[in-house]
């Protein structure tokens, strides 16, 4: 099966021009659990334009994209909950084409069904950004995946990217009192209206903030941007048996000895990981049906910000030049 | 209340003779939650050695301590579970005069009933170390304690010390496969007598001895030496998703960055934590509940292999030198 994608020979810079360019790939054939995908609308994460620069993914050409609504096309052997017409959300792999293309072969373990009164565009900004908030809080560290199941305060370093803005609804719904921060009136303004009960301001001493809130301490802390400037503080700032979760790689090699003596945990939140590893893969699509349900049930909404049209190298280019600069409030998305 | 104790007034190596001395110390009047306790026997950790040599503590004249089983001889106004004569075993605060003496006060909570049928050095042996080790597997990785409530391995640095060898019986009791390391015959036959089902030796290749046996990568590695010396092979070792736990100080900083594309987790566990910053103190008087029936249903047995007598100054700096020759299989106790 043959499919126009969008996609690049070699990384490269936004600054050298646009290396986005149009193939006809051709798609394999179905493994038993696989589903082929027709993309109606997909979204573009950092990791995007991370993979863009250094011309990982796949192998050359490189079709990237993570994010997907689309309508089930084909369904292989072993794919008892979805047939053919059905619409489905998936976040997807690292190593398969991905959704930067009109159709995509995809895990049915990693994927969900997509309720009729959901709009796709809304729903394709969210399974990345949703899973790694998901499996950040209710996997990596102790709290409970249940409404109101929880108890206690979260501080999320730059709640108003993708991330973070799924993540401080998903708290909230978990019972979580949130500490968000932003540093602009825009984010601080849509980081309060996902919910989150207090914004700081990560452009001045966090500290001093989170103690003027009352708080000598912190039980759980989610670094979405920056381990590397953040994992001092923050771990000064942890809680005895508290969390420091990140999702954002290190450079530099770090203090563990800080967390010693309040036997602090340090946990990474990989989306990919599982996909990676061949881990507990069917817990995915699990989590995406959870998701379904939050937003068909309005307990959580989209985090859909901006909006692009068409499968080309221009929407593309457009796209990574908005995302890489690094202000994005929520999540944009492309229709096909 | 008076109370002979053995301490000293500054930190000391026993290269420079034995700086321990006989004192008589003011024990303060109880608080709600305390009970004095004339200790019975007791036993020397680690952390000791450490702190005899660093001079830390308590307030000189130091008396350290950490472990002791004693009877019960006053009780403060908020203490149902206890009365006068009771025989009792706790492992202590760091912040307190500790057992190293005739008598000492403890906080109630942090203090589990011993059974007529549990020999009180036997006993005296474990707290700190089964506290550890219960709170390591239980608390930090995301183990479950509860008799065959696990099905996956165990990897234990160093299983023949005092906290290794409580782990492997605790582990083994909660379902788990346990691959212990050992480096010599005698500590290689204790780890095996205690129940661990593979024995390697860390003073060769360990990764290649893990994947001998069939393992690509392990879930749960618990390092009980030199965290500085085992994090990178181990961060490698490490499954997707899985847990890197160590109970020893790091003095270098550490690359995080190992394992963040398998979302892993690094965990600590000290056993002081919960005391030092008043963190659910009781959980330690429960867990200890459960050593005292583990140890009467002999699910578990005691780790003691060395017992000295008397309550002097020559008795603590044998004791400490046999302890900090780095050498010890099991535990040392003290009866007084």
């Amino acid at each position: 099966m043959i499919s126009r994608a969008i996609g690049f020979e070699k990384g490269f810079e936004l600054s050298e021009g646009n290396f986005f360019e149009t193939f006809e790939i051709m798609l394999p054939k179905l493994m038993k659990y696989d589903v082929m995908v027709q993309n109606i609308a997909i979204s573009i994460n950092p990791v995007d334009t991370k993979l863009r620069q250094t011309g990982k993914g796949t192998k050359a050409p490189h079709i990237l994209g993570f994010d997907s609504v689309g309508i089930v096309t084909q369904v292989g052997d072993q794919v008892p909950h979805l047939v053919a017409g059905d619409r489905v959300i998936f976040a997807g792999t690292t190593n398969r084409y991905g959704s930067y293309s009109e159709k995509q072969i995809v895990d049915s373990r990693i994927v969900a069904k997509l309720p009729e009164n959901i709009p796709a565009e809304k729903a394709a900004a969210l399974p990345l950004t949703f899973l790694t908030a998901y499996e950040l809080l209710f996997e990596k560290m102790d709290l409970v995946s249940k409404e109101n199941g929880n108890d206690a305060t979260l501080l999320i370093i730059n709640g108003a990217g993708g991330v973070g803005s799924i993540m401080i609804q998903l708290a909230k719904w978990a019972g979580l009192t949130v500490l968000a921060t932003a540093s602009r009136p825009e984010t601080a303004d849509w980081c309060e209206k996902l919910g989150a009960d207090q914004i700081l301001n990560h452009h001045k001493d966090l500290t001093k903030q989170v103690k003027k809130l009352g708080y000598d301490a912190l039980p759980y802390i989610a670094v979405l941007h920056s381990s590397d400037h953040y994992y001092d503080e923050m771990a000064d700032l942890l809680s005895p048996f508290g969390y420091l979760g990140s999702t954002v790689a290190t450079a530099k090699d770090h203090n563990l000895a800080k967390l010693k003596a309040k036997s602090g945990s340090f946990v990474w939140e990989y989306m990919f990981a599982k996909t990676d590893y061949d881990y507990h893969i069917k817990s995915q699509g699990e989590a995406l049906t959870l998701l379904t349900h939050l937003l068909s049930t309005e307990k959580i909404q989209s985090t859909l910000t901006e909006t692009l049209d068409g499968l080309s190298p221009e929407t593309f280019y457009h796209a990574h030049q908005i995302v890489e600069a690094d202000k994005m409030i929520g999540k944009l998305v492309i229709r096909y």
